[in-house]
């Protein structure tokens, strides 16, 4: 039986939340989740350092084709070769969609992840784009993928709710 | 010497903005200039068959490998097969980028013409949410992709400033 | 209504088949039909030179995301940005696929033809692989997809008997 | 430090090679190296039963959007909903290419592993398409990419001979 996979996106970039991202990542490897990400630095980099600390499985779906550009935390990586047309694949291959801030790379993906109907929870204490994008999502009638978080302990526990259910081990 | 080619997003469904995408349409063909759409209904049926009566070229670019989800008013289809992922090359394949509304779809093209460097002229009359997504890039530092334009009238003489040096007849 | 469209396949570079090339891009013009190609040199430049002299319209998708990549005879540009993975989409924007030698770019297209159920003709003519592939797949039961051509007019006329009821003038 | 990383190709209908499919899988996990495939049945399946039983590690790449296309050994599962364009992204995640038969699919992964420059090991004990490819390719001047194996013994021996000296543990 596959194992929930949770798609964490942000910026390629060092940022201010970077701490958050570390714990969110280590809250998904304690679950026993898979951590799916774009496999490069920032708040990826980050995610996925904090599921590697925890023994966790990270899988980072490279824009390019060269393993090089991977984060060092990374399990697998998947060389896409296909440019931010990725981005698609990064949120499909996510039962739930994490967002911490980000920009222009993040709003591409959590279109998608509307447009494909992925859940997402939106970390509206990040800045960047993502809480945005909630705002003009929200306005839609289907609300029913979007869920906000104001703090990472929220954002852990809308996880564990949508998530939990089914494999939790705590 | 390829010609300019200008790429309309927006909704697939009827808007009330369907005039409007039809007479840029018939200003993008009237310049001798390709209209590039993701070839299905709504604004991007509007604007090709804009093109279509001023006998323009329209390339659209189907998500799916079904020729028959095409609207009409094509020239020629791409049937791309790789679902919303080819939202990439809907922009990339865009000199220019002209928004019209539309919602998550759109914010993925908006998304991809930013990070690929693509100018975009945003029509701000219309509903939707590329205003939403003007509103976010525009706060970013580089702000010379993004044009606005309040009238249909405006975004053709963008269009004109931005290409026809290089091949408009008139 | 959609004019057909032939996808032409082969070589990059320069090959012995040229001329062949362009007097199949000349029949495919002049029967009014829309030449799809890989965008690029060798074959593809040779058949869009062809159509392009007939006054037909001919659509390249490219690997990469620069325009400049394209070949001067091409009437509109996809810059599809997905590498080769664009392979599969120059065989489904076909109604037919005509590959002329070709080496293992012309072989994926060839399998992504059979796979997704495109008419091929291959021009045994030519060297490179395709006549290789047609081996290995004429070995299958369902051979209704391939027809050989042992020459240049064998193809015209296996396009016309193919294609030719639909819309061809003469 | 990423893992080396191993691609399985063949066909995903059942096969006589089931058995030597999954002796192969379970030597990658015994090394501890990745298993990568297309993550459906038939040849990648009984590749990743195999690494699964070792305790090992396998990322399937989903044509489509559903994880219940996915086989049931794969530790994750990338749902790429490009169709099989994704076959370009199968073999550039792998360090080494081992094709087990197949058809079509596995004609167009090793014409990309040729194309993207990945080493392949051909099992040339098993039927299907994979050996007609290589009698193709060892026509080429560049065959330094290109194994032959003629026994499942001669594949791990030639995976230990590639990959062996980076992280194989006994």
């Amino acid at each position: 039986m596959k194992r929930p996979q949770v798609t964490v996106i942000g910026s390629h970039e060092e940022s201010r939340f970077m701490v958050e991202a570390y714990e969110i990542g280590r809250h998904i490897a304690r679950r026993n989740w898979i951590l799916v990400c774009g496999g490069r630095g920032g708040i990826m980099e980050a995610a996925s350092r904090g599921a590697s600390d925890e023994g966790g499985i990270v899988v980072g779906i490279l824009p390019g084709v060269d393993f090089n550009d991977a984060n060092p935390y990374l399990t697998a990586a998947i060389a896409s070769g296909i440019g931010f047309a990725r981005n698609s694949m990064n949120v499909l291959s996510g039962d739930v969609v994490v967002a911490i801030g980000g920009r222009t790379g993040t709003m591409s993906e959590l279109s998608y992840a509307f447009q494909y109907g992925r859940p997402m929870i939106i970390c509206s204490f990040a800045d960047g784009w993502s809480a945005g994008f909630a705002d003009l999502a929200l306005r839609e009638d289907d609300r029913s993928l979007i869920h906000m978080a104001a703090t990472p302990i929220e954002a852990m526990d809308t996880l564990d709710a949508l998530l939990g259910g089914e494999t939790a081990r705590s």
